[in-house]
């Protein structure tokens, strides 16, 4: 069987040839030191449970305060339990919501979430704000780049900053009024990224884990990917902030600094790509394409009397 | 339910605004006059029949014709008839193979084809050939633009031309040579354009229908996403030339010539995204998000006397 790329390689050549685009990626992380990652705040972390797993979404309150604060709430009054993902559209979106949202009779309560919210499509920016650019430019934007772990984008003339639809891009759906979302119903980018969706819809957050139990599901065969009935709909059991599920229930992230010297080496090498398998070397990357990486940590143990 | 975007509008103002991207993609498909529509030649199309269905490869014999040539005689020697998809890796590829390739006593025997080619990466390119350019530039390539339907980029200086890893693009595996592969295990781009790996791989055409088939398919659990077990393999019950199919048995595709006036108000309107849902409008768009229209033709009714 033919490898037909080579991502990983097994020698390792720790502390040697730092800041070289020569070392793989899986080389370079382990080089890493535990201060190149930081802990992903359970508070700002989501589980969506189906019945096939777990999907973990980090939420992106710098961008998006209020609907991430909404999504939240709609969390805590267990909103979207025994609700489903309604769509599935190959190469764009999966999108969960209430499948009985059109009749008003059968459609779930929102107790203490809200079901609009102002569009937060952009936030202000300032020049000082932290932002890792990434040198080979972009096609939507005028500069990309990575602002705590998220793939972004600002425009300083104007002073705009905005997160991207890159693969596992969370985003809240609406309809054709900017403020006509605000978290009820959300997506996650399967896809090629649809760039063009950036400054239309407000993102909050990506997924980190479990992305494949999403991007797998059967495509809808209604337009647009809609299931085109009540059995094809996938059921979510729930969707929880990981700091609201026991310890035990917990899964610890950790997420490679996007400021770190380390990641700069990693988006070079990936520029670069300096193993064997690859002739040709492009020498340049596209945001979407850095990969971001996450790692899960053996939670502590806790010492029992 | 909200949907969170509209690609389809049903008002249709044909025959007005041409050459305006004020219309959408369904608009302006509703106004294509049969000659902007090219028959997609059944000897150059390929059908993969999974126990799920069908899926559909166009075939690109100006790019790789070699390696097109080995593909079809493999194709006519029934060589992958009872072999498998044995990899699915999340947002990268799906790919097929022998998957007792690496027993010498059980591997399948190839009969006409050839098992390697020399590369295919690039062919020589003169300013003379048709390439339809797009103009809001690229982050990998000099310049990038379709080619008979396909998404391609040219370097003029250098005179060379590639196909481009988008959505659906089909190329062939190979190891660390870059002479290993020749067309054997192929392989289909299922998630974000993994554009480094142009020009470091011959691709031989792109999924024209059918992809969801394999971007479904469940995630392999091994490393680059093989299936770990050979039960997890999934089963290809053949791949034959449309052409050596019988009538009855063949889809006939058209594909939107690339080179039609009607291709560049698409790629006008997909760049401006005029239909009210869109807040923002980028006024560019990147070569992997550019539509590439095909649609089914009823055959013509078979007299019988």
């Amino acid at each position: 069987m033919k490898w037909f790329v080579f991502i990983f390689t097994s020698s390792l050549m720790a502390f040697t040839c730092f800041s070289n685009p020569k070392l793989s990626m899986s080389e370079l992380l382990a080089q890493s030191k535990p201060t190149d990652w930081r802990p992903i705040d359970p508070a700002n972390t989501l589980y969506l449970e189906l019945t096939t797993g777990r999907v973990v979404i980090e939420l992106a309150p710098n961008f998006a305060p209020n609907h991430v604060m909404n999504v939240k709430k709609l969390a805590q009054e267990k909103y979207w339990d025994g609700l489903a993902i309604v769509r599935s559209q190959d190469n764009y979106v999966v999108q969960w919501a209430d499948p009985q949202s059109a009749d008003p009779s059968k459609k779930k309560t929102i107790k203490t979430g809200k079901t609009t919210l102002d569009a937060e499509f952009e936030t202000e920016w300032s020049a000082q704000k932290s932002f890792v650019k990434l040198k080979d430019g972009d096609v939507y934007a005028p500069e990309v780049g990575f602002v705590d772990g998220f793939p972004a984008a600002r425009d300083l003339k104007n002073k705009k900053g905005w997160l991207l639809h890159c693969y596992g891009a969370v985003g809240a759906g609406r309809d054709t009024a900017a403020n006509s979302g605000g978290g009820t119903e959300l997506y996650a980018v399967i896809g090629h990224a649809p760039r063009h969706l950036d400054r239309n819809v407000t993102l909050i957050g990506r997924v980190i884990s479990g992305i494949e139990l999403l991007s797998s599901l059967p495509r809808g065969k209604a337009p647009m990917g809609f299931y085109d009935t009540p059995e094809a709909n996938v059921l979510i059991t729930s969707i929880r902030l990981a700091s609201e599920r026991p310890e035990t229930e917990r899964i610890t992230f950790e997420a490679l600094k996007t400021d770190s010297k380390i990641f700069q080496d990693i988006i070079e090498s990936r520029r670069h790509r300096p193993e064997d398998w690859f002739k040709y070397r492009a020498d340049k990357i596209e945001i979407c394409n850095v990969p971001l990486p996450v790692r899960t940590v053996e939670p502590k143990p806790v010492s029992r009397k």
